[in-house]
């Protein structure tokens, strides 16, 4: 049973090509009792208008993208990405819609990728996340005319839908709460600085801490992988003024530094309380458990899908915001000294 | 800058469209300077044949597709998923091959996915996982003549490749390490028993019992999930002869039970050995970290992936074998009552 073509329903019913194109078209030239007849047997069959007709004449290819950009490694160990994804393809495969995946290696990958994608009309708009400082992406995609929603972006793009993220909420989140257990020497430990969100991240915690008397910030670079997360710890807790509280940029950093405490030399929570951006079962598990922020990355996969859907087909264009996140204490934080 | 099209180079260059397709094409009808002109305005637009077009002409979409069927819960918590996407992915973009993917909730609809990219000429192939008992997707996938890689199956599937895999080297390196510590009362906390190789794990450790004097083997239920490793562990633990030791089938369930521990009323390892036959940085970070096998998702993917192409270029049916299991022994694993 191969691929059945208008070619197999002509035999079958022993019409023309031509007869079967008219009725499945809906035009005129066949006979109601022949159309009839026809639909019956293309049903029969299977028979679908394939996707590259359809988008030659339709000029849709009901296909969306997006790009991950981030190392292998960093993909498999941190939920986020397998949650967006999956957020995405339930609301768009609702929609009939495919989702194209790319996983690369650097920009310029990115770049042929959409330029690609774009020019071979595989996909009708994409989604872009992780926005870095000086950023090509936005402009490239606005010349080719892609259709795209940006996902967790500090301001509205031109032409673009945004899924807008308020990094200072979570800051002032954070610094209540540390301060609040008595911590006046902060650090964090931070993802990479081509990052836009990674440095908006450091502002807002830096402007968080100047609420409170005496509260200073101090920062180390990571990766988001652990040995990063080791690496940055441990350079935080060499300075004099070593910090009692270090706020992470994400789980996996968090949870390395909570499980390598003992190769640290330090006591977690009684020397240094740890907070982590974002929850997940590795923050649940590790002991003590990590005090981070919970976030819905699936419901808001599926908004950035809405919004592009609605994009592709009005032009209509959007701004939201990512739903926002909530601290969940647990062990790693305690008052210095405790 | 839309997408440039035959018209945009027939008027930049001043011809008329058939003579660019005539170009474009390497067909007659054009002279010798226009081409060349024709063939350099194509490339200065960023002109490239729609693949909606080159599917037409050469009945290939360029795209395979995955259909990923466990909750998304499973799907975000378990690294496997993530791994083997990102394996098949940086392999077939190397061969400008798309991939396709879709979460599924149930069989029916991943049949009708598989159908509906086959009828629509979305996917030249499909790579097929987690094969279940009475399994229909072979045989649809027979009948609908579309390539497969079967990932992880215990037998040949005819006209398909696969890419078999060897429960038993697993289970009898899993009984040599708990029964040479003492172990004679061995629990299996499963994934679900609709798939092929929970059942084909139990047999293998039935079987590898069979080899140590008195060992039995208990089993209980799960669905890979967190509150599944900790309801399967309790009914093991509930029973008269209760085990020293369980097998579980995947990271997540092994390390819930680990976590757990307390509220489970047992020591690990004191009371209870655990053993997970994924590994993942959950088994490195969690306390006591926990003994597991350490397998290469990845590098299989790309095998998979290698194999598929293949098989859609030049029919060619392959049988591999997944790379074997190396048991990482870590200290959730030790003498019954040390």
């Amino acid at each position: 049973m191969k691929r059945p073509t208008i070619i197999d329903i002509a035999r079958e019913v022993g019409v023309s090509k031509a007869a079967v194109s008219y009725a499945l078209n809906g035009r005129g030239g066949v006979s109601p009792q022949t159309r009839e007849r026809i639909l019956e047997v293309a049903a029969e069959l299977g028979w679908r208008a394939s996707s590259a007709a359809r988008a030659l004449s339709s000029d849709r290819a009901a296909s969306v993208g997006i790009v991950l950009a981030r190392s292998p490694e960093v993909l498999h160990t941190e939920p986020f990405f397998m949650q967006m994804v999956a957020g995405l393809e339930q609301t768009l495969s609702e929609h009939g819609v495919s989702l194209q995946l790319a996983l690369v290696a650097d920009t310029a990958t990115e770049l042929a990728t959409y330029q690609r994608w774009w020019a071979e009309r595989r996909v009708d708009g994409v989604v872009v996340t992780d926005l870095r400082a000086a950023d090509p992406r936005p402009r490239l995609l606005r010349e080719l005319g892609t259709p795209t929603v940006f996902f967790g972006t500090a301001e509205a793009m031109p032409g673009s839908s945004v899924l807008l993220v308020n990094e200072n909420d979570v800051a002032r989140t954070a610094l209540a709460h540390l301060a609040g257990l008595g911590h006046r020497r902060i650090g964090h430990v931070q993802g990479p600085r081509s990052l836009q969100h990674t440095v908006r991240r450091e502002e807002a915690l830096r402007a968080a801490a100047r609420e409170y008397d005496g509260v200073v910030i101090s920062r180390a670079s990571g990766d988001y992988t652990e040995e990063s997360g080791m690496r940055a710890t441990r350079r935080l807790l060499a300075a004099r003024d070593r910090p009692t509280a270090i706020v992470y940029d994400n789980d996996v950093m968090a949870v390395a530094a909570v499980a390598g405490a003992e190769e640290l030399g330090v006591a977690v929570p009684a020397e240094l309380s740890v907070l982590a951006w974002d929850d997940s079962m590795l923050c649940r598990v590790v002991r003590p458990a990590v005090t981070a922020f919970a976030h819905g990355v699936a419901k808001d996969a599926a908004t950035a899908a809405r919004m592009l859907l609605e994009l592709v087909e009005t032009g209509a264009v959007e701004e939201g915001e990512l739903s926002s996140r909530r601290l969940v204490p647990r062990a790693s934080t305690a008052a210095p000294g405790s």
